[in-house]
């Protein structure tokens, strides 16, 4: 197992648990809590292919990302109240596979000759999109949204590993740098209490 | 007109008439009627050709689906509250185009060399995908999450008929039990009240 | 630059200040605003690129496009109340908007082939699609469903775009009068509170 599969079992883990967390603050039946689970997992990466036209997706070609999805929400399930114990490690969790699914989806655009600023976006949402349709599911406004220097950590680490393919550094540590930008932005700013400004006048 | 055709119409046209429930509800003009029952009767084929890379999905090449979802529309809005007494056959013409739609969808995706898993997931994302569009439309919580056993019995009729296709048996018949099973558990539910566990803590 | 460039970016404009009003009354950061100013100024096309099989979408082979509607944000961050007061020219400008998207977005699927009807409804869904995102990522019912003659101002400049293109008529022509048809419905109902019918029973 290489170790970008390594990331990206870690971070559908976290999502994964992410969908279940709010399945199981709704009251949903278990099998609600998996639906939720998996989507969450799986729907950054979806919706990157989709756009892309890499269709069928990964995510439907190769069901392990689906298992490792639906294994966090069984986890969650059975676990219960002792994962909100666990809130820091699973922010941990959640901080990695942001910054891996903002770098990855970032380098599959780059690969199809997409514009710099469109790989960033495009990265932005594989690593967003899971926790976006989470919170619509939920019919809550999207968290992502409103939780400051969330999807902006996605932003950074996307924009570092773009301009590391511009100038044709070496991809592997450019990749390594950028998560760990990003998990240092998300970790920060959940510590730090860093907050982005809004609008003067609200 | 196949049986293939006429299923496809009345799961169409009950999905439909479920959109338009919804809109009326929510006291919705009769374009926004037209419109939900429109989008709730293809949602979920155009979702699944979208994933299978069948575009434009059959939803656009054929207009047939559109103008059936949408008289159903039309239907509701003339028929009025005499519809909420009819709801018994709605849900079960409900349930007949759940199963058609998980099976019809499960087939496509088997056709397309996708693994079995994956199949039923697209399976079960047809059966269900209009349902849950529908509801965020409405900003709600999709009811498929909370309601046991609707995408529990979609999944049930997907599988086995990925079964079926697996030992190569008579693609028909099984696809009839197959659908046959979910009308079974979705009626069976509804009467006897079944449930799924819910988070044991919660 | 082209009248058709133009049309696009003052509707593209118009599209992301509406996302960026909505996300500034729902108190989200600076970040939020440019994401969902971004997201409503490029979803209408970026769901027809997709649902005609043209991918990666215009909205990312072309970033002026996201540029436009993330500017749009910035510049409502920065109005803030002042908008408020240009309601009536924002109205006019997201009307153009409306017009432009739902006679290019039919334009383009009659060129790929769709039948008429289809291509309407895909015209329809270019000038809505970012209202319905914006909507619903605001966990709202989209106004576009409840709003008198918005969507129904789109059906009709997409509908007589379509019987010209049938008919062979000069094309630039019919999708001016088609623009200019939209808008006109479109500010004739908001000044003079055209309504369409609810359901007679509600």
């Amino acid at each position: 197992m290489t170790l970008v599969d390594m990331l990206d079992i870690v971070g559908t883990f976290a999502f994964g648990l992410s969908g279940a967390t709010v399945a199981i603050r709704k009251d949903l039946d278990l099998f609600g809590i998996l639906v939720l689970s998996a989507s969450v997992g799986v729907a950054g990466g979806t919706m990157r292919d989709v756009l892309l036209g890499d269709v069928p997706p990964d995510s439907l070609k190769d069901v392990r990302l689906l298992l490792v999805a639906s294994s966090a929400g069984l986890a969650a399930f059975f676990l219960g109240h002792r994962l909100e114990k666990l809130r820091r490690p699973v922010m941990l969790l959640d901080a990695v596979g942001l910054g891996f699914f903002a770098v990855a989806g970032c380098h599959k655009a780059l690969t199809h000759g997409l514009p710099p600023l469109a790989a960033i976006l495009l990265g932005v949402m594989t690593g967003v999109g899971g926790g976006v349709l989470r919170d619509m599911m939920a019919a809550e406004i999207p968290r992502v949204l409103r939780e400051d220097v969330y999807a902006a950590a996605a932003l950074a680490g996307a924009a570092a590993y773009a301009a590391a393919f511009h100038f044709a550094l070496p991809l592997l540590p450019a990749a390594i740098a950028a998560i760990v930008l990003t998990v240092a932005l998300r970790v920060g700013a959940e510590h730090f209490g860093w907050r982005l400004p809004r609008a003067p006048w609200s």
